[in-house]
C-alpha cells in the first residue's frame, strides 16, 4: 500500500492526489485505506518515515569500518546514487514535495540532518588532521548538499547513470578540480 | 521600498506578511505601495528578480579572465559567502521560502540554473582535460549544490563567518578530501 502511495503522490504532489487514487493503485477501497493508515496527511508522513528510513539505510550500507575511507565515502556515495535511480518516485516525493513543504519539510530537513551527521562521523573517524568537529561537520553539509544536487539533476536526465554520476562526486569530493587538473594534464 | 519589503517576507514568509506591514516598513501609505508595485505576488517577485540578480552579480564579481582558474573559483565563493552573510534576509527570503513555494520557485530555480551555468562556464573556459560540456555541467552543479548547503548552515550560526567558510569550500573543491589529507599529514 506504501509503494502505492509513494508513485501516486510522487506523480500528483501532496495536495493534488487523491485517497481515491490511491486506494485504486493499491487495489483495496477507500475506507480500508483509511482503517489502515489513517488521513492523506498520515499516509504521507508515513511515506516519508519508510523512504527516508531507506535513503539512510543506502548511505550507510557502504560505510564499513574495515575499508579504508576513501572506499566509505565511494561505497556510500555509489550506494546512495544507485538506490535513487532505482527509486526515483521516492526521491520525488522527499526532495521535490515533502521537503517544500510544511509541516513535512521539518520531517525530511531531521533525516537530511541525519545524513550529513552520518557523514561527519565518517569523516572525523577517519581523522584528517586535527581538526574541531564543527570542520569536519561543514565538510559534510558540502558533500551532501553536492551530492543532493547532482541526485536531483540525474533523475531529469532521459538515461540516469548512477554508476558514473557518483564516479563523478567521488572524484571531485577526493582530488577536487586541482586534483583533477593535474591528473588530467 | 524593496528593502523593506525583503525584510517582511524575509520574518514572516509570503503568507503571512502583509501589505500593511510593508507599507509601515516602508514609511510609505498602503495605496501608494500598490500603486508603486502592485499585489503582493508582483511585489514578491519583484523582490526575486532584484535579490537573485544581486546573488548572481555576486557569483560573477570574482570571475576575472586574467586570474588563475583557482583564483576565479576562490574569488567566486568568497564574494557570495560575502554577501549572503551581508543580506541574510536576501537569502532566507529566496532559499527558504521563494524556493519553496510556488509559482516563485520556477523564478529561483532560473536563477540557480543560471548560477550553475556560470560556473560551468568557468570550469569549462579553465580547460581541466578534455571532458564533455556535460561533465562541467554537473561539477557546476556539485560546486553550487555544495556552496547553497553551506551558507544555508553558516547562516544558522551565532555569528556566521562567510570568510572561513567559503575557505572551507574553497580548500574542499580546490584539493577534495584526499588532498586535505596529505597536506595535513
Amino acid at each position: 500500500m506504501l509503494d502505492a502511495a509513494v508513485t501516486v503522490f510522487a506523480d500528483n504532489g501532496f495536495h493534488v492526489a487523491s485517497m481515491d487514487e490511491i486506494a485504486e493503485a493499491a487495489h483495496i477501497s477507500k475506507p480500508m485505506l483509511y482503517l489502515y493508515l489513517g488521513s492523506k496527511e498520515e499516509l504521507f508522513a508515513a511515506c516519508i518515515r519508510r523512504e527516508s528510513a531507506r535513503f539512510l539505510e543506502a548511505v550507510t550500507a557502504g560505510v564499513r569500518p574495515e575499508l579504508s575511507p576513501r572506499d566509505q565515502v565511494a561505497n556510500g556515495v555509489n550506494s546512495v546514487f544507485a538506490f535513487a535511480a532505482e527509486h526515483r518516485d521516492s526521491w520525488v516525493m522527499l526532495y521535490r514535495q515533502a521537503r517544500l513543504q510544511q509541516p513535512f519539510a521539518q520531517q525530511v530537513m531531521a533525516v537530511h540532518q541525519q545524513a550529513a551527521g552520518a557523514v561527519s562521523q565518517l569523516l572525523q573517524r577517519s581523522a584528517w588532521g586535527n581538526h574541531p568537529a564543527e570542520h569536519f561537520d561543514s565538510l559534510a553539509v558540502a558533500l551532501v548538499g553536492a551530492g543532493e544536487a547532482l541526485i536531483d539533476r540525474m533523475l531529469d536526465q532521459p538515461e540516469p547513470d548512477p554508476r558514473a554520476t557518483a564516479q563523478l562526486l567521488i572524484e571531485f569530493s577526493w582530488h577536487g578540480l586541482g586534483g583533477r587538473r593535474r591528473s588530467d594534464a
